[in-house]
Order: C-alpha cells, then structure tokens, then sequence
C-alpha cells in the first residue's frame, strides 16, 4: 500500500503474526489461546443445554460474551476490576461487542434452547485485544457448537453457523492508514477504527472514532478497505486451524 | 430520496422536530432541554474551576459526560441504576461516547485548568437518546465556556471550541435507508448506526452495527451521506439556538 | 399572619406558586410535573397488573415510591448516586415518607391485585422537593387509577382513593412561623417541619426538627396551623387539576 | 391516665422497665448498655482528637451516629447489611435522627476539633430501639466528653453539653394514646410517633405517623404530652446515672 | 509446664476465665454470651424448618455461621463493613472456619431438612474471637436442636450431635509455648495457632502461621498438646453449662 | 511409602508433573507460569517504587498477594466476581494465604520502600491451585526483587530473600496419606491439608481440615512429613528454575 515500513517492520497493510492454538483448556467445551503479536488472549466457550428463564420454550439458544483483563496484562498494573466491586465502561462495551459480533453469524433456532457462554481473558495486551478476541471466540464457538452436537443437543445436519466473523483494528498514523495496530502504535493514531466483518466480506460492526482530528470520507474508506482486507485473512486462518 | 412516507409522515430523509430550549435549569452554567420528537434530553453543563488531581498543573482542562435515563423514560419501567447499585454497560457505553464526542471539538488547553461536567437525562424516550444528547449537550457546552468566560476563567479571546459538534441515527428498514429513527423503527431496523459529525462535516463518530442481516458497503455509504446531511441541519439549528 | 415580607415578597403564611402539570410524560399511566416556585418535580406513575411475590393471593394491590434528584437539580452538582453505587440516607428516607403518605389514602383491598410504583424525580431543587413530590404523586396516583379502571384491571366503581394527600414545609425564621419555605429560607430556618395533611384536614405524618434551638408547645402549635391551611390550599389545587 | 391495663400489667402513661448500665464495653471512651423493656442497645462512644478534613481549622468538633441491629435481635432473623452490600433505608433514617438528636445538646465550639461517634447496636428488639438508643447514647456521649476533659482535648470549665436529651415512643392504640410501645403494641398501634426531647422539655424532633387511619389535632396533643412526660422520667434517670 | 508467670497471672498452660451464659437473647432458638477473659462474644442459633433450595429434597439438614465484630469492640473503632459495603477477608475466613468446626459434629441427614444459621458477633475482642465463637457457637448450636426436637422438625431419639467442639488458641511468645492468648500476647507472638478439637480428643482444623520466625516440628507438636488440653478443659465447661 | 497406586498411577508421596515457566509475560517485572499436573496458575508480580501511605518513612517494603481464578477454569463455569461485584470468601482466604507465605521469607526493610504485587491467577484448575501459586509466585517475587536490584530501587549486596518457600497439599484417602492432590482425589480425601515450607524446612503455615471424619495425631504427622518431603522437592524445582 505504502513504502512505509512500522516499527516491527510490517508493511501498512500487514497483520501482526497471528496464532490460534485450539483445545487450551482441558474443562471447556471450546477454547483458543488466540494472539496477535504480543496481544494474548484466552477464549473459552461454556456450553449449557438450556436458556436463562426469559428465553424458555421459544426453541432458541443464547450466546453472550465476557471480555477481561488480568490486573498486569499491561504495562502498568490496573486494579481487578472485582477488588473494585464493579466493572467499568469499557470492560462492558467491550464484552457488548463481542456478544453482537459473534450473535450475528449465529442462527440461534438452529442452537437450541442451549447456552453459550465465550469468556475473553486478556492474559496479555499489545493493542487489539478487541479484535483478537473476536477472532479466537468464533473458533472456540465453533468447538463448542461441535461439541454440543454430538452430545446429542443440537441437531445432526442443522447450519448453526451461517458464516464466520473476525475483527481487527486500522488506524490512520502521520496521515496513513494502517491494519492492525500494536499498543505504540494505537496511542499514536489519530483515528482508530475497529471493524468486525464477516466471512462473505460484510459488516457486522463499523466503529470509528477521531482520537485526534475528525476524518473525512475519504479516509474512512481507506480504513475500510484496509479492515476489510485483513478480515478476509483473519478468515482463513480461522479456517485453516478449523480444518 | 424516495417515495416512501413513514409511520408518521416523515420523508426518509427527514429529520423530527427538534426543539432546543436553552438556560432551561436555573442552577446550571449552561443547560439545555433537547427533543427530538418523542425523545427529550435534559443536558446541564456544571463548570467547575480547577482540574481532576491527575491533570493538575499540566494547563490543559477537562470535559466528561454522563448519560442516564429516568425509570419511566420509556414505555415499560426500568429498575434505576442506583437502586441495583450498579451502571449497566449501556449506560457506560453512551457516557463515553458523549464525552469522547465532545472532546472532539474542544481546545482543552483554551478551556484552562477548567472542568465541565454534561449531565444528560433522559426525560422521555423515543428512539435517539444518545444522538439528541450529543446534540443538546454542545449547546449546552458552549454556554458554559461563555459563563466561564465572562467569570474570568478562560480567557477573554481565546476559541475553546474549534468546532461544532452534532450526532443523529441512520438505519436501514426494509432495505430502505432512513434519518433519525423513532423507537418504533428503531426496533425494526436491520442496521442501525449512529454518526457524530463537526459542524465542518468531518466525522468523530461512526458506529453502525447490523441488527439484522450483515451490511454491505454501498449501504453503509448510503447511511453515511443520510448522517452526514442530517447533522448539517441540526448544526444549522445548533447555531440559530445560540444566536 | 404578619407583616413581614419575605425575600421573594410573599406573606409567611403564602405558598409560592404551584403549578400542577397533567400528561407530562407521554409513556406512564399517571404523569405530572409539579412546581413549588423554583423547585420542579417529575412525578410518574406506573401502573403494573400483578403484585410482588409476597403479597400473591392476598387480594391487595401494592404502591411504592422512589425519589431522586437530577445531578445538577441543586446549585452545586452531586455526584450521581448510580455512580456511588449506593443510594444515601436521605434518598431513601424521602421515599419511604412519599410511599407512606400515598398508602394512607389508598384501599389497597379495592385497588386489588396491582402494584403501582411511583417516581418522583427532582429536575430543579429550591426548597420543599419532598413536599412538592407528595403532592404531585397523589395526582399522578389517581390518574393511574384511572387508567387502571378503565383496562378494567380495577373494579369499575370501587373507591379505591378515599381521600386526597398533600405536603408542605413550614419553618420558624427570625421567631416568625413561615409556610412553604423557598431553599434560602430552609438553610436559615431554627425549626423545619414537614406536614403530610388529607383532603380532610387529618395528619397523615408530622415531621419537625429543630436545626437550631429546640421548639416549644405553642412554636409547634403555629406551625401545625400553617401547614394544615397550606395543604388545604394545596388539596384544591389538586382537586382542580384533576377536575 | 386511663384504667386500661396494658398486656404486660402497665398503666398507658407508664414507661417499661429502663436500665442504663454504664461502663459496659472495656474499650470504648463511653458506653452504656440501655433497656427499654425486652429492648437492649450498645451504645459506645468513640472519641478521636481531630475532626473530618472538611471541618478542619473552623474550631468546632463532630458528633454523628450509626445504629444497627444484630441479624437475631428480632423474632425471625434478618439478613446482615454487611452481607447484602448496603444499608438499608430504615437504618439510614434512624442513625441520621441519632446524630441529630445529639447535636441538638451540643455545643461544638466548646468539644473543640474533636470527633466522637456514638454506635448504637441493637443486641435485642422489642419496639422501640431508636429511643431507647438515643437515651444510652446521650449517657455514653456525656461519658466520652469528660474523658476527653480528663486527657486534656477538651477545656477544663466549658460547657460543651448545654441540655440532655432523651427520646420515647407513644402510639394510640384502640384509640387510646400508650406511652412507650413494646413490638406487640406497635404493630397494632393505628398511630406512632417517637418524640425527642430535651431536659429542660423543649422538643428536637417529632415523628408521628399514621400508620392506620390519619389522626387529628387532638390525638396528637396528647401523644406529645404523654411523650413530654416519660422523656422527663428517662431525663431523672440519665440524671442518676450519670450522678 | 514452666513457671512463667504471664502478664494477667495465668501459667503458660491455663486457660482465661471462661463463662457462658446460655437462653440469652429472649428470641434465638438457642443462645449464649461465652467469654474468655475480655472477649464476649454473642452467638445466637436460628432454627428454620426447611433448607435452601440447592438441598432440598436431599433429607439432609443444612449449618452455617456468620461472624462479625462491632465496631468499637476493639481498642480503636473500626468502619462497619455494612457502611463499607463489603465485608474483609478476614470475617469471611472466621465465619468460614465456624462452619466448618460445626458441621463436623453434626449429623445433616439425623438433622432432617432444617436449617440453623449461628451468627457470632464479637461485643467485645481481647484476642481468641473465633475460638471463643466457635466454643460458645457448640452451645448455642446444641440448644437449638433440642428446641427443633420438641417442637418435632426433628425425630425423638436421632442423635443430631455425635460429639461436641471446642477451640482454643495457642501460641509461641519469646520461645514459650502458651494457651489462649489475651490480645497484648497474641500481637507479641511469634508463632500463633488455632486448634478445634472434638471432645473425644480429635482434631478438626488446626491452623498455625508464623508470624514472626517459621517454626520446626518439635514447637509445632508442644502447641499442639497445649491445644488439646485446653479443649478438654472447655469440653468439660460445655458439658457443665449444657446439663 | 504404601504400594498403593493412584487414579493416574503417581505413588502415594509423588509430586504431580511440575513445570515453572519463567518470563511468561512480557509486561510484568516477574512472571511465571506454574503447572502442578493439570493445574495452571499464571503468576506476576508488579514492582511499583514506593509504598502505600501508611507505610511511607518506616524505611520498609510491602509484599502482598491477590488470588483469582478465570470462570472456566474449573470444570463448570463459575460466574465472575467482578460481575457479581464482590469478592467471595475463598477467594479472600487464599489471597491472605499466600500474602503471609511470601512476607514470611522476605526482610522488608531489605526491600526499602517498595511494593511488590503478586497477581495469581488460575488459568485450569485441577486441585492444590494455592499451593501451585505460592510455589510459583516466590519465582516471581524473586525474579521482581532482581529487576528492583537492576534499577536502583534495592541495595546491590542486601539479602531481601533469606530463605525460599514453597507449599503443597496432602491429605488422607481411603486412610491412606497422599501427597499433592488432584481435583477427583481432592473431592474424595477425609482430611485436607497445606503445608507452607521455608527452603530450611521450617513450617510458615500449617492448615489441616478434617473434611469427613476428624483426624488424630498420628495422622496429623504422617501428613506432614509427606508434606515437608513435597516442599523439599519443590524447592529444588525453584532453585534450579532460578539458577
């Protein structure tokens, strides 16, 4: 796109090395250590035969996600969110997101009344951790929607996944969009953008905000070709480690 | 934009009637009572000499926002936030976007070692709450920096505000694009999304989220220029307000 | 009474102005917006068929009240108590008062198997919220009654209000007994009372306390005196909105 | 008053039995075991040289007060408030009538910037802990005063307590006005009013409320003189105690 | 066991006065005031037929304690956790410890489906709360079953209690083994340890921490026999007080 | 010790498969992850330069420890206590545990006035998840306090450590003594034990529960030198981890 090279030496349209190891815990019924460069993130997904009661008898299931951070994934130490008694905005925007992200590829008739519940524990934060963990709690989904099909609960041949979803961050910095930013990089932009698109190249989710000055369409599209492009990796290698 | 006349009789490219009742609270340093149809915004502006411990010294002030709704805004009774002793992640999630929203416009270093803190609740609830707070709250913004001014706070020629600031929400019904949903379409609306746009016509904010079926690209440049054309007339009507 | 005037020109046995507005909110079953001079109270009343789980099977209906006040409904802003996480002392004792007064007037046995909650909500402070909210919620009661009547979820000529109930504020300044006491007055009041009187003229509650030097029989006796008249002139405000 | 014998073989103007043993706790600066009858509260005094930064350098001392009840003080057994993570409205309003029934003796000036905190536990309930709480808790107040004359933070010869004060219950039940209600009188009481008085007779707080149907001028005159007469009664006793 | 005489008189290995005054709350089902030396400690025994919801229809029966302390029990006051809304890690771990000490002498399914919550709350700390609480707690407990029996929740001749429970504290204070330190020498030790032994003579918690320098095996076994005798001793005074 | 073979053919004094993984995070001054079979425990600590305020110019350091467990890392999902708002008892304990296990081998005027945090976070737990963190986080504390020694913060040649520590869980089975529990053995075992040991072989913490039937004093010391044996090797494993 661009001569520029970053810091890590990515090209501008470059994701970060990108792993998704399947099968990390040994209890839960889906689960990915997922990272992004130096962004770790651990999704695992419960599943429950069974709704929560305001869901019973309407023959469909229920997928939520909680997003979290361990007290030194950062740099610097942040209090635990539970010594605090509560949980703060952007814990809960965060995990918002990620339930809207993965319900949009879900057909929740063809689920059941069953219950899926993704845990995101950020066990490690280099910028993205939204986008990361999007990306691995679709594969943990998966798992444990396999899972819950031959325990019996789910139907044989039934499509529960209708597609798949993954996200990632872009970011314009000094005037040029980039994909996938790391931490130093995020502090940096002066827009930053997340979008979550799913496997057949359409959008679930499109959230930008000007960190420094406002954008104009022009550059929202770029953002938005760039995303779009590091989505349709993201895919593949969802695939690839489904295979 | 097209022939379609809606539910109740606007164009799909028309906004509702928007009222703005400035100095609406007397104790305020800026207030503002907004609607937008149905939805109505009371948004004070408190303006406090002095800064937050952590920015002190550092010449820059401070701007923040919180959003909440009364328990009977809306057509079933909600359990107030207080009572359950705890902030729901929306009501987080629309805090933050207000502020950040009107961090977008505002020299902090012009404003002084100054805070301002933009209450916005909700009275009665239509569809739009968050866009017609964004809205309100500028106005009421802009008031209290002139109070603080001619206090001798902020200095007599300096521009605080670089820009104006105003939000409204697109979606799409039907596969019909529309400008500033009512609750009824808003429920309907297979993507919904929210635009915060300067006065210039730059964007701060795009947050479009697929209720429905995912979206593709045209759409989403179709509810952009319906966004973008929107907050243009609530800036005109934002200006005429504070003549 | 006497001839002093006091600082807004009123005599010490005159009420400010009271304003009872019907309607206000277009989603509850009952809905004013009530003025006492400067201070303004949105008073919804929900309307529920259906009792809590304890009262299940006991043929009576259930009325309850929450108070609260806007952040910036005072001179100085308060921290939200939503923020707090927990509501303060004073909240919770002013809506226990306004839930009281409302049951003494009420046939919960007529109002049969439904719970109305009542929501009063301070949007301006000046002296007297409670007093104002009392006298508010009883027409937002009745008109939720109404509604409930003609759902036909309460029996279509039962009494179930078998009598109005109003407040007001009554206080010694100076020596001088004063009625409906506007926020600078309550800060210098010596003795500060709170009467809650039927339409009929009994006590529904007698609050006095004496912020600065304790009160005599005969001071008491004065007191009680205004606050009757003054909840007289109030009941036919009442009586006249509801007309 | 009247020939009516009471459940427990009292005259309607008579109090319960009433003990106040001071000294009880080994700690606290003063304390007092006080009995109204079956109801037993701990009041302990707590005297801390210095007052709340908020107060600091205005030369005048803090007093306030919390009241609480053990989860078995009463017949079934109430969840702690610790457990439930908040405190009730019931316990707000009456540790809030506490504190300002002392206050209302008190001369901060001459207590100096010192702060005491009185805490009233109730160990076991049988009607009327909040009187019985503030009569011991004007004993344990008057024991921490001298002991901080004693150390030297108080002046030798000032008067800080100005008045003593003490507090009873009354109620009318089967239209009969009953001093001092033990549990089995205040439940069926159609009207109950907890008086505050000081020694010299003159009133600090008065609290009637209709629990049953409103009363009237009359009833209430002699509630108050039934409620003059026994806080005159416990005002001898203090008196004794203290000698 | 060695002739030191300890600041209050005791030998190393005797025990404080210990009293329990059992039937002392008027309302409990069973209840008792225990003190060791300067610690009072109130635990009271609530019987509800029936058990939480997770156990029914088990046939078993369900004990759990809490444990808490007034704030001016000790020597400074301290914030109640009530008013802090949340309670510490150390009256979780006491409260826990209790329950368990209790529920190993109980027989749940002799027990039938009833409940007995314990709460023990400290009126007075001079170190040794928790073992007083749980050798005052064995008492209580016992009453309560006896009440459950004749009232006939639970059968004539089951045996509930197949042994009884005590606890004591012991300690190393400048290389000194000593049983049941007072406050002053629990500060002081280096070694501090708690036993809970049945009246047979066996052990069903022991917790021992160095608080100054870790301890060997031969210090570990002396604290133990200190421990167990000084059981017997209060097994004996439990016997006594319960026949 | 018995020719008793265990469900995963460990004999009955066998450690589980023990791995410590230093470095494990990028952000954290010290960091380990430590395996105990199929427990995980991520340990980091967080060297802040300076204490809290109530430590500042005593000239010491303070070590403290918190304890948390991800909700899927047991074989059910438990629900977060950040959602929930509070921390639960057993989570509290453990934290203290550990706390005192690290301060017991640390001089903490050797430290200066520095913080360490240790954040313990259990990733899959499979039984004895405080004794991986203890083992585990004296790795991370150690590796902290070289990092301090690198920056300035502790004097070059001053021993903070003066001894190691490490801790494992033993624990009766079918009347046989077993080291280092698993999860299905944890569940199953009569008495459950931890011991804390110095590298020297000095007990800091000795925490013994008879879970089914109370134990005696023969039992009691079987468990401890099993235990004592497990630290031992233990120590060896963080030695060399270290060296």
């Amino acid at each position: 796109m661009s001569d520029i090279v970053r810091a890590d030496g990515r090209a501008t349209d470059q994701l970060r090395e990108v792993t998704i190891e399947r099968g990390w815990s040994a209890h839960a019924e889906g689960s990915v250590l997922v990272s992004f460069g130096g962004t770790k993130v651990l999704c695992t997904a419960s599943f429950t035969n069974g709704v929560p009661r305001w869901l019973v008898g309407k023959g469909k299931g229920w997928v939520t996600a909680e997003y979290a951070m361990l007290p030194r994934a950062t740099n610097t130490r942040n209090d635990r969110e539970a010594v605090k008694g509560k949980i703060g905005g952007r814990t809960h925007e965060i995990s918002r997101l990620i339930g809207r992200a993965l319900r949009a590829v879900i057909d929740t008739k063809a689920l059941g009344e069953n219950t899926i519940v993704i845990d995101c524990d950020v066990l490690q934060a280099d910028g993205g951790t939204r986008t990361a963990a999007i990306t691995g709690a679709y594969v943990a989904l998966a798992d444990a929607i396999e899972w819950g099909r031959e325990k019996g609960f789910i139907a044989k041949k039934s499509t529960v996944l209708f597609d798949s979803v993954a996200a990632v961050s872009v970011g314009i910095i000094d005037g040029e969009p980039m994909l996938d930013l790391a931490y130093v990089e995020d502090v940096r932009a002066e827009t930053d953008m997340n979008v979550v698109v799913t496997g057949r190249g359409l959008f679930v989710e499109v959230q930008g905000t000007a960190e420094g000055a406002p954008f104009d369409k022009r550059e929202l599209d770029r953002l938005l070709d760039l995303g779009v492009a590091g989505c349709a990796t993201l895919r593949d290698k969802q695939a690839e480690t489904l295979a």
